[in-house]
């Protein structure tokens, strides 16, 4: 059974983490118990780069394999903003209904409302690594839906979905939101990296 | 059949890759077909970073699948060197034989002989992209011996093999080296990317 780091302290990430690496040779732990105080600065200018930043640095530290991920919001009207600054787009301690609404306002009266959200998931190991990506595009409605999810669920609106990423079950949510998409690619290339044993 | 490029003008590399990919729904095709001009100037610190050099760029221009390589020989007593530099150790237009002589003299009254091959293999297509590494542990002996491959394989004796990589057949290589190892790492990962069919 071999060890990989989640270069991250946050539990729901963790357990997101464990649902889609299930039934691999592999135990899924937080960085928080190897190091309790660990944080970074997310410097990067993409999210793959931050994912990458976060992700070196923990593999560095533990010596072993390190998993981390960015997701963003891309708008299109406003030219890719919010992007990765997307949770702390109203302010650096922003709540998510802040960042909802300073989106809303930008949007007041804007018709093209695409978007789409994309999450960037690496693995960093001796000698191996690999980023993958999810995307879902979508619609910013312009009234918040639903009160399941997180951050802009309530406004966003996928393409394939009769209704907000707010009003999906998290079962649903980890069918087919970016996040699934770029664990579920996780996945197989961790596979296929020998890792797991 | 999907399209990979190869990120290198050089046909043997091709062949070899040709070799490693065989019976999965790609085609390889080299740079030199897509753009006949293409060059870069390999500025990396690491093996890793000169490969995703080459396979971005070739990624970006071509907008297909890139793969690319690079090779180094660290030897130990060396603290390293020549490393990255392998393919330019005694100058900047230099032979196989002006590279061999270069390390020898250095290492003249060495008894500490040991070195090793390493090669990094990248693939960089749209939100996706992966390293991989292969290693191959072994000393530098005191005379060349051989005449099979190229570069420093006359005085590479690997430490699973009783002579030197210059005295086994290309098949034998293809299965032990340090190339054959990473290509078959990146095999394994490119199938997992989804991207043959």
């Amino acid at each position: 059974m071999k060890r990989v780091v989640l270069a991250s302290a946050n539990p729901d990430k963790l357990s997101e983490l464990r649902y889609f690496l299930r039934n691999l040779e592999i135990e899924v732990i937080s960085v928080s118990d190897l190091l309790p105080d660990w944080s970074i600065e997310e410097t990067g200018a993409t999210l793959e780069e931050n994912a990458y930043l976060k992700a070196r640095d923990v593999a560095e530290k533990t010596q072993l394999p390190a998993i981390a991920d960015d997701t963003g919001l891309f708008v299109d009207v406003l030219g890719g903003a919010p992007g990765i600054y997307a949770s702390r787009f109203a302010g650096p301690d922003c709540s998510y209904e802040n960042n909802i609404n300073k989106l809303l306002q930008t949007m007041l009266c804007e018709e093209n409302r695409r978007a789409s959200f994309r999450t960037s998931a690496v693995l960093v190991s001796t000698g191996m690594e690999f980023s993958v990506t999810g995307e879902v595009a979508g619609m910013i409605i312009e009234k918040p839906d639903g009160k399941e999810g997180f951050g802009y669920d309530p406004v966003f609106l996928p393409d394939d979905l009769d209704r907000t990423f707010a009003r999906c079950s998290p079962e649903e949510k980890h069918r087919i939101s970016h996040r699934a998409r770029a664990m579920l690619k996780l996945r197989e290339m961790l596979v296929a990296s020998g890792i797991p044993g």
